[in-house]
């Protein structure tokens, strides 16, 4: 049985202030808790439906469709952002929506790439919508917040931003290693951090002189762009 | 000013069911209404914040921030489906996701893919949410709901599928025509669909030993794709 009180602290984890308050957040499904479970990360608490009763459950969910398990695991502590200059590092610029970020993570694991860093700015990756978008891959990528600038500049490696002017990337020679920077929904890649590109790519749409999109979906824009550098 | 009816009635097309009543959807926002606007699509009322005010926008906007302006466009009547046998088409199997939904749309329009077909219970186009994630896409593109199987049996074209055992995208020979089956969010691609395949592919995890994700999110795995058929 879950007390009031213990319902009303679950539900408050929707939330980042008392996410970052209490260091902890909701994973949600059988499959993702068995991640969890498996993972290197703390699994303080696991709440099943055949335990806690179906209200109870329908109480706690953030899904419009309870699963039969939910997690609460431990937030791991703010890491020193180092760029590991020989392999890839996908950078977020200012990406507001959850999905997005949630399938950019899961990317990232699929392709092998096991450093992602966001600004400041960037949406918390804590949030449910991001964790579950995840499908798991939270557990198995590092990720980490910074000032992108700060982090970008002087790096040893070439630092990769998707531009309209940009060299066509299947044209393009891409390296092993590198930042590959994707910019916000809405604004693209900041000015700020613009400024630390070193080779600008594009994805050239396939138009035959009809009028199309402006730009691809972000995290359509970095799955091509993942596949691109991983398939050479 | 609108009457309260008016607002009453434009509300009610967040619902499906009157959307079909009325054979009317939403578009919201300046880019996009324009895009309606130039598009064979009858829009059938503009309405602007800076004419009817902030309070009756925010009333009609299914948007969490809405944007200043708002048309009502008249729904295409269906289309006997006849799928181009000499170009490519994606075929969307169950799909619930909006914006998953929409992001493929997006995609095909940027890979010069014109038409998009999609099983009877896939999620409705018309669903604003996907009509956003589109980007105006949606004026673009050719899209037709019917029963797979029964278009997909006995084409003269090839028919791709995405299977785990399926042959290495990056290696196979992909033809300039044929039809992408792509499966739904939970369970991939259906039985029925399923034997109308006739070239089964996948995109292969970049995993070097390691645990990794056991898919791609549907829309990621399209964009990879429509990129690989596009690029040779």
């Amino acid at each position: 049985m879950l007390s009031k009180s213990e319902i009303k602290d679950i539900r408050a984890l929707s939330q980042k202030k008392f996410r970052e308050e209490r260091r902890l957040f909701v994973v949600e499904g059988d499959k993702l808790v068995a991640e969890a479970l498996a993972s290197d990360f703390e699994v303080v608490r696991v709440l099943r439906q055949e335990e806690i009763g179906q209200e109870a459950m329908a109480r706690i969910s953030m899904l419009s469709t309870p699963s039969p398990s939910l997690a609460l695991v431990r937030m791991p502590g703010p890491e020193a952002v180092e760029v590991d200059t020989s392999g890839l590092t996908i950078a977020l610029d200012s990406l507001r929506d959850p999905g997005n970020v949630g399938t950019i993570i899961r990317l990232a694991d699929w392709f092998g790439i096991r450093n992602v860093i966001a600004s400041n700015d960037t949406v918390d990756i804590y949030n449910p919508k991001v964790v579950q978008a995840t499908m798991g891959a939270i557990f198995r990528v590092k990720f980490s917040y910074c000032d992108l600038p700060s982090v970008l500049s002087g790096l040893s490696c070439p630092v990769y931003g998707t531009y309209l002017e940009g060299d066509n990337i299947y044209d393009s020679e891409l390296s092993r290693s590198g930042v590959i920077i994707m910019g916000s929904e809405s604004n693209g890649i900041s000015g700020r951090v613009g400024k630390c590109v070193t080779r600008k790519i594009t994805i050239p749409p396939f138009s035959s002189g009809r009028t199309v999109c402006e730009s691809l979906n972000v995290a359509a824009a970095a799955a091509v762009i993942c596949s691109e550098f991983r398939r050479r």
